[in-house]
């Protein structure tokens, strides 16, 4: 069947694939300084924003990507104080990390201001957090932010960016890791969203190479679902400087004092398990 | 953006979503005595067959749906030696079935004859193990054939079946599953894909509740991505006869003879870690 214009679609030339949500009706829509940036209320997946034409959170389905992006960073590093986000305009991995106790201090580098604001207006549930006085704001490039910041000031620095094209291409590169690995303190962790393992293998390949020559002695991957991005399975990437990513604070997982949906124990240790064509693409690289 | 007629696309009603494939063109198109089966030409993954306008299986991605509903059963049992598959008419999971060399006979009991012949002219990497002489194929209704089976004469089931409406509605309910714990032997196991744990968790808890009701002691789902699959995330649901399903040859896994392209002992490990929600929503039932 072919749908009709009710419907908002997602083209994934990789993939030569598409997903579609079902639209009530168009929210918001502006062109920002960097991007286009729109809001749809769907029929079944709660908002929807866009960038670009590309899905970047639903109300449905980004715990699945936010909680990801966090919980498994923050309970492998020993005593995560000081946390970077680079992007995560939306706010919804912040709205995660500061459910750790032990945060002391989120800085956010987003670039793009409107998306932080739209949010505030559409997805309150992902900004609920945007007082706590833990977070600073910062709306700059975060590739020049992380150029000029002080060495050792960061534990852990998380990059929630959009895909390597556009304004996010030198996100992933090897001269940003080698940045980010001054800018942690003695250990710490890089963690960045690394698109689909089954679209974009060839992006993880690169990326494993670039934090590993950017001086992280550790590289791993997590995989999770995540419905409303390319294939619906997605994957972050983790270096790790001076620490083991393969271990991580078990008791204090279980113990938690937060609620999660998808996260847990359990998830923590399935999410690094290698599908054997994953292992024997990261081998062949 | 609104795809031209040059996709196929498949609305999932529950998700309010849709996903599309780029096609080249039409390969096969026919009405069988049960249902419409169609073959086409992707643009990125390979051949694609649909039932009634539902994807059944791509080239590009079906490996992980097939190993998935067959090396964690038959790697659970400690003594796979009859193996019944109910559906399954594509032939890929009888394929991966057919690898594990404890496996004496497969008998596969699907309904619409068609499908099978064909997936062998279409999917001949699927069917490429349809002449073993391991093999025994009966086109007939499988709810039936498990009625008048004899009791005790099957180590493993595993349920291959189209989704819980039209001809396959029947293979979900608790009388089905008390026939299938008949004609398992002293100890055996059924697996029944069962859908999306996002679309479809009602499914989900009336499957483990049927299972648990026809006597099968342990119910377990196994989840996995399926790019094609609605979510691209996907379950298949366990009962264990007199077996511990949290138990499987690990020994036998790591030496397994067989390429996987998918499936590994951390895979297998990995698949049966319940997400928060899962696990809140088995809990409720």
């Amino acid at each position: 069947m072919q749908l009709d214009a009710g419907w908002f679609t997602e083209v994934c030339e990789e993939g030569g694939s598409a997903f579609s949500l079902k639209i009530r009706r168009k929210l918001h829509e502006e062109q920002s300084e960097y991007q286009r940036i729109e809001i749809f209320e769907t029929e079944k997946f709660g908002k929807l924003m866009t960038i670009d034409g590309f899905v970047m959170l639903t109300d449905f389905d980004s715990f699945l990507y936010h909680e990801m992006m966090s919980h498994p960073v923050l309970f492998t590093h020993p005593a995560p104080e000081r946390v970077v986000i680079i992007g995560g305009g939306d706010c919804g991995t912040l709205h995660e990390v500061l459910k750790h106790p032990d945060v002391k201090l989120v800085l956010q580098v987003e670039i793009d201001e409107r998306v932080t604001r739209i949010a505030e207006e559409y997805f309150p549930e992902s900004c609920a957090s945007n007082n706590d006085p833990r977070v600073e704001f910062l709306f700059a490039d975060g590739i020049r932010w992380m150029q000029q910041a002080e060495a050792g000031t960061a534990d852990v620095i998380i990059v929630d960016s959009t895909d390597p094209i556009g304004p996010a291409k030198g996100l992933f590169t090897e001269a940003f890791y080698r940045e980010c690995h001054r800018v942690l303190g003695e250990s710490g962790i890089v963690v960045q969203q690394s698109e689909s393992p089954l679209f974009h293998m060839g992006i993880i390949k690169l990326l494993h190479r670039a934090m590993r020559i950017a001086g992280f002695q550790q590289t791993l991957s997590l995989h999770f679902p995540q419905v409303s991005y390319p294939a619906g399975w997605w994957s972050a990437t983790m270096g790790g400087k001076n620490l083991d990513l393969q271990r991580y604070r078990e008791r204090d997982i279980s113990a938690r004092s937060f609620p999660t949906r998808y996260y847990n124990l359990a998830i923590h240790r399935a999410s690094m398990a290698m599908p054997e064509f994953f292992r024997h693409e990261l081998e062949s690289a």
